[in-house]
């Protein structure tokens, strides 16, 4: 991925979505393009009966999207949930990208604990805590609940502003991981050869390839 | 792109949307996924207020997403109006696209237009004329309004079925246009550059590269 996914993880009640409100306020504040992903398992409804793009769907259509200077929006079929990996696509340009939930699929996850409430995860599966308890004595990273500031500088520090991915890879989907040797040659490779096509940007700051077979 | 674009446009009252719901129960119900995109310049309303991912949007998200075992959503901020180009990235996996409107930047356009209403395009900016009145006497391919059966087939031959890309780039968010050859190194370089590769699948079916600079 061209970004860090963080996944937000806890407990039901533990106060996720209020405070992931507050965070996302405080990042966006400070100029990030933040992304949020919710993993939804009663099944939502985000159109509205009648509207044309409804009728769309209704007809059977398999991707339905609106377009405006301000915003778009696309509803899409799936035949079954995609992974996180795929969803994360339809993100690209985002600075990060958090999800709630996710707690199998995330890799990086912080875990967010009210007082009382039972912990999720172990202290070696999250990357950080935020919790109004702080004399749980777990060796990682906490945060207060109430306050996104010291959270957002953490974030924004570790996550966002040292990232700079050159060179992102799938194969049938599946991302992969690749050394800084190997990242090299396929870069290299492909503005050699992008460079000998005509009508070409001479400068790239993006290339982006999809070959099918 | 991986799939055509094919743009229906007509003056306003020429029957685009009941047409377009037709064409898309048909083609739909013959297997294909169909994406519908509507250009909108009024300004939608797609969430609702108070849920999670209204609130999301609110406290400034750059693009909020919700996934399911159904479907999914995606609704995302813009500073200026996506073109065709950039939109059509969020309906990759899709067999055809249409679009309601876009008559400047669509390439493929089929006009709609009903007995009585003024033309909007000329013959040779169309593939095909959907009407009611097939007495204008337009050299072009022309289709009835009220019956998607026969528009349906002229779709799926000319620019579904037989539509086998293999290969595409974009250069700074620019789609180029390959030759045959260049088309041919990319792809076998790449490949073999990906054969290289351990952990990665022997059969690649799909490969996605992204660079950025």
């Amino acid at each position: 991925m061209l970004f860090e996914i963080i996944s937000f993880v806890g407990k039901s009640n533990s106060g996720k979505t209020t405070f992931l409100e507050k965070l996302v306020l405080e990042l966006s504040k400070r100029g990030y393009k933040v992304g949020v992903l919710k993993h939804d398992v009663h099944g939502f409804e985000m159109d509205k009966e009648g509207k044309d793009t409804w009728r769309m769907a209704k007809a059977g259509a398999w991707s339905v999207g609106i377009s405006h200077s301000e915003k778009m929006a696309i509803i899409q079929r799936v035949t079954k949930e995609l992974s996180l990996e795929e969803v994360a696509k339809f993100f690209e340009g985002v600075d990060i990208l958090f999800t709630e939930g996710y707690k199998r699929e995330g890799k990086k996850k912080i875990e967010v604990r009210r007082k009382g409430i039972e912990p999720l995860c172990k202290p070696d599966e999250i990357v950080a805590l935020v919790t109004d308890d702080f004399n749980s004595g777990e060796p990682i990273p906490q945060f207060p609940i109430d306050d996104p500031v010291p959270i957002a500088d953490f974030i924004e520090e570790k996550f966002i502003k040292f990232r700079h991915v050159e060179c992102a890879l799938w194969v049938n989907g599946k991302e992969v991981e690749l050394g800084t040797f190997v990242e090299k040659v396929i870069k290299e490779v492909n503005l050699a050869l992008i460079g000998t096509l005509h009508d070409v940007d001479e400068n790239p700051r993006s290339i982006d390839l999809k070959i099918r077979l």
